[in-house]
């Protein structure tokens, strides 16, 4: 069993190593002068059961294309079986036609995967469970409540309720409640007119609770912020924010820095680079969870 | 017929739709916040026979999967046929082991390209011919030589000799020489002994000839600009340089700029973005060429 990893998650791949008490595989990830990416494996893996960590984070593409020559080249070097680790699936809200002639982004990827030659894929949090029909292969669904809960469990918050942002969370909210043992609520945005901005309305009881707002994804974080000031302005006494993937692309961390959050807690699926860290955000490692898997 | 475009050679695509007296194609190719593409076809391609215009040039792994994409998205939108121009193909200098453990990626993106769903490929000057091969579809491999050659005719050159910078590119010098009615001549790189920088050796005579030095890919421009060198200690009156793909990375212009040479010819395969023009840097457009093709 050998483990490698691209460069979008080389920490969490450190990290999954140390817990299984194996080196990381050696190999260069690297880019010739003209962007064109160079894969360079250090070491055989003839006949060896090998993983690959690489979430598809930004850069998306380049980071796809990493964990598809780095499958093509253990392929042609005679591994036995490659199963690629992605953490975080991007281009997973492409995962249906919402508009006439829209490309089915998700699937394509999960073709690709296949064509490289991967035989076998781990992954969390999957915006759509749908995504693992796409595959043809074997695909692990790991999930992040757990960690998350236990780490609300730690702290010890009383008079909890546990807040879906929308009606597709509904099922993640509740995972989180029951190991909270919490009641859910749920955010259910309107648009009263065309033209007027979406109303908020939270349907269940806040009022005096301490809420954990529970989201997959939080890209630009506009959803969550308002659902904290809509759950505060019901009386709700504090608001806790949670994800499994901390996308945080454009205004996120500008928001997250001025949204009246106590705290965001993350996971490592994908990485916080240095301009990204906040105090107010706390970063949790599915190392544990993701060498349990392998 | 319909022609789309996406973002690596909107200018070309453009040429290519005047030549032919047709609109380019209505589409939006561009991103989310966190970097996923985002394509939208404005326009039905039901039954329509399809021609998508993209050079997987630098930053090649977003221009790959904008072609990608589209692909998808022409394919669900129930094109007839899915017909991709490449004007100039990336990764093609990946087409072999040449080390052990070594990823084959231009045969990687042949699959991706097939698996997104082309029925086709026009594509020009491969680094190696072999790439054909690695299409189970059809491929039309047009050539940069007689545009080239026009260019050097019109010019009214005397006493031309033709050089191949390497022994691969000794079809294509020739190939260039005969319509020029020049002979040719060949750069024999040779190592002395280990560590010892190498030599460029000519083989054949250049004396008080105007070279031109032509290959397919220029890259860092290291080698044209030493070659240009050596033809000229070796008595050549002035040197010209050539190439399809302009792909100009890393220290490129400042070598050409710096070099000893007439001029550099190049096609728009690859554009040259504004910091990358200089006076001596003529671009002949293969517009036409594509348009026939199509
Ligand atoms: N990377 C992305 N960033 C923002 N929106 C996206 C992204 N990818 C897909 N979408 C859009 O998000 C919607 C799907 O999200 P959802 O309804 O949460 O499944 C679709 O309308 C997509 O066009
Ligand atoms: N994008 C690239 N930039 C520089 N060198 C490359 C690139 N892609 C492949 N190569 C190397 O170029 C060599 C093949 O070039 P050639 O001998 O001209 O076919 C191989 O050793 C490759 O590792």
């Amino acid at each position: 069993l050998q483990v490698f990893s691209c460069n979008s998650n080389i920490n969490l791949a450190k990290s999954i190593c140390d817990q299984m008490n194996i080196p990381l595989g050696d190999a260069q990830v690297g880019n010739f002068s003209d962007g064109e990416i160079h894969i360079k494996l250090n070491e055989s893996v003839r006949g060896s059961d090998v993983y690959v960590i690489q979430s598809t984070c930004d850069p998306v593409n380049q980071h796809l294309m990493e964990l598809l020559v780095m499958v093509d080249a253990l392929r042609r070097a005679s591994a036995s079986t490659i199963n690629v680790v992605i953490p975080y699936y991007g281009y997973a809200r492409q995962d249906r036609k919402a508009r006439a002639r829209d490309p089915i982004t998700a699937k394509l990827v999960a073709n690709l995967i296949q064509t490289a030659g991967a035989h076998r894929v781990i992954t969390m949090d999957l915006h759509a469970t749908q995504i693992q029909g796409f595959f043809d292969i074997p695909v692990d669904h790991l999930l992040g409540v757990p960690i998350l809960a236990s780490y609300f469990k730690e702290k010890g918050l009383e008079d909890v309720v546990v807040v879906s942002p929308d009606h597709g969370g509904v099922v993640r909210a509740r995972r989180l409640a029951e190991r909270l043992e919490a009641p859910i609520a749920i955010i259910d945005k309107r648009r009263p007119e065309p033209n007027v901005a979406e109303v908020m309305n939270i349907v269940g009881d806040v009022r005096g609770r301490t809420a954990i707002i529970i989201d997959d994804i939080i890209d630009t974080a506009g959803t969550i912020t308002l659902a904290a000031n809509a759950l505060l302005e019901q009386g709700a006494k504090e608001v806790y924010t949670c994800c499994t993937h901390p996308v945080f692309s454009g205004p996120a961390i500008e928001r997250i820095r001025e949204a009246n959050i106590k705290e965001m807690v993350v996971t490592d699926t994908i990485p916080l680079p240095e301009h990204k860290k906040l105090d107010k955000i706390k970063v949790l490692s599915v190392a544990s969870l993701m060498s349990e898997a392998i």
